[in-house]
């Protein structure tokens, strides 16, 4: 018998990272910060686990983390979900994604995904026997073209996958594009999936707009977050999903087949931690220093900077270098110039070469700074 | 649209655990210690935490966890898997085996599943579009009827799932079930998976053959275990599965987009504390003290107990007491007697009621004593 997934190989994420490894890179390809996390919410974990702390959580996570979700959503988005309805603790966002697209998506169903995109969004959906529908985002700001993603939408479209701020491309979406979403959707059965992990990394003033803060949306999405991103813990794998009721319900008979629960002494001490909300408010001002510094460094190079506005992500095109496809043009420079990016290519279903690299920039300053040394020489 | 699992409501363990909590019962319902883990585990976590080990794993585990199980595996089983091809480390034992379910079941394709069995295999095949075929585990020693499985083998049949030490009812299956399954599929592409999470629970000196024992069996075997119930960490969420390189292939496929990893410093801490070889060596005698204790305790009560040869769980027949659905005999036994136990209805597709419970004595004497107590009393 053939794979169920013929085409899929070891992510671009796996390939990077071990190529980096090999060879000494500076790797700012997976996405991952290369500092700590705060002192004080390691102690945490440590107490609770010296507490006795380590058996199964609740399937739907610890209630001490669904209340202060429930209370931090309120203070940021206006909105205060039910924690025993609507909140439910995944084993990171990966989880989260993969819960909310198998709990809805029948075979024939259609999924409309805003190219380029995370990996995992297509399998999950194709396992499912549904098609994802790709729609580009446009160029050159990677800007939603709703007028394209309104012809593709069918009778057959169960669901839309949206993330912002976005990975790879940095783009973040407004309250206008929102409202259009909305608009969109208006009358159908249609849900959406809004990928927000990176929520707390939007730069330049701006706020980030999410799909929880408009009364229509929210009634028809899955919204996921990602305690990794925000406290630098991303090997720690806690995630959550706010849905309404009814789905939250048909996530939870997902999510209790797939990891049942997620580890109870992180959950315990990332609630405590949350009282800290320094920390979150002080992260865009934070990733934002790291970017300009990196925008910085790369400014000394031939790499042309394509602008941020969120994510700990940034683009570069290398048009004015070099021809290569992007994945050999990544490849030669993990090897020979030392440092690792993710070629955008990986983020296409057809592997849309645009001559665009992603780099890492959740990166202390020597880090960056090494990185920009090498690239100059490129 | 309705959901795709619409028979599917919340897990009995999540049931009775909260049922437990909410009367203030002994929860001797879900499986897991309510002794901690041992001390040096939990400083190994917190040195590694330390150590800034926070991030991402790679995708497959920790190359030492890998490493240690590669190791440990040769020295139990006699067959030494790769620690590159063949061991993938993942978000606990449930995360495994839906995982492998995921990756080789198709639309049509029928699943051999012996009841009373776990609760997450149905779903999960029912989720690919498979069929689960169920054969009933024989009574009254809950041993395998290989001529009945035999009889359900189809040209559709694409897996058997097996579990020993077996969960609910504590059977052991023996090297002669094992010669038997293998010539049973000897011909065929059929794959097996085999749910060993509680090998180093066997009593009464007999010993836990594994799927990996068996040259024919292991070559179509994903074999999954679980260091949550080795560690005495189900709250951690890490364990693992062993399968030839071109299932482990498509396994990963499937864990790349489920979790794509696990608790890194869990992972750390984990492969050094294997070195303690004492520890699991100590496992039989330290659990067969507690089944044997909680027996003694049983003995007292009108409950009759059926003999578990392995895992943490004893059950008991209550047929002398009551006629009572075992549902709702085991939510009186919560609420009015305090002892909160599984109804093995729950793990038969079709709810039969054999009037058994099912105790788990991963307890403290204490804890069991007093959950004696209480039993005499009914
Ligand atoms: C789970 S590995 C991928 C990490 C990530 O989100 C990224 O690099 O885009
Ligand atoms: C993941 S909750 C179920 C724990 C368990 O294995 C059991 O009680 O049977």
């Amino acid at each position: 018998p053939t794979s169920k997934l013929p085409d899929v190989g070891t992510s671009i994420f796996t390939v990077m990272s071990a190529l980096a490894n090999e060879h000494n890179a500076i790797n700012l390809s997976q996405g991952f910060p290369d500092f700590n996390c705060p002192e004080p919410l390691m102690h945490l974990v440590t107490k609770y686990m010296q507490e006795g702390f380590n058996q199964y959580a609740p399937m739907a996570g610890m209630p001490q983390l669904r209340h202060k979700i429930s209370l931090k959503t309120e203070k940021m988005y206006g909105y205060r979900p039910d924690q025993d309805t609507e909140i439910t603790v995944t084993s990171g966002a990966t989880e989260a994604l993969n819960a909310a697209i198998t709990a809805v998506v029948k075979p024939g169903d259609e999924v409309v995904v805003l190219e380029p995109c995370y990996d995992s969004y297509a399998p999950a959906i194709r396992l499912c026997g549904g098609s994802p529908i790709y729609v580009p985002l446009a160029l050159p700001d990677f800007s939603v073209d709703w007028d394209q993603v309104k012809r593709r939408l069918s009778p057959r479209t169960r669901m839309i996958i949206i993330n912002t701020p976005h990975n790879p491309t940095g783009a973040v979406m407004s309250k206008q594009d929102m409202n259009t979403l909305a608009n969109l959707l208006d009358g159908s059965d249609i849900l959406v999936l809004s990928d927000e992990v990176y929520e707390h990394m939007v730069f330049d003033g701006q706020q980030h707009y999410s799909a929880l803060q408009h009364p229509q949306l929210r009634q028809r999405s899955f919204v996921v977050s990602s305690f990794g991103k925000t406290y630098h813990t991303t090997g720690w794998k806690v995630g959550y999903t706010i849905a309404p009721p009814q789905l939250t319900t048909e996530l939870r008979k997902m999510h209790q087949f797939i990891t049942f629960c997620t580890a109870t002494p992180f959950q315990l001490a990332i609630a405590d931690f949350m009282e800290q909300e320094s920390h979150y408010l002080e992260l865009p001002g934070f990733y934002q220093a790291k970017r300009d510094f990196f925008v910085k460094q790369l400014q000394e190079t031939r790499f042309e900077v394509i602008p941020s506005a969120g994510t700990y992500f940034q683009l570069a095109k290398y048009s004015g270098i070099s021809n290569d496809y992007d994945l050999d043009f990544a490849r030669r420079l993990t090897t020979e110039t030392g440092v690792a990016a993710i070629p955008v290519s990986a983020f296409y279903h057809d592997k849309t070469d645009n001559k665009y690299l992603r780099f890492c920039f959740a990166k202390s300053e020597d880090t960056l700074r090494a990185a920009g040394e090498k690239l100059a020489k490129v």
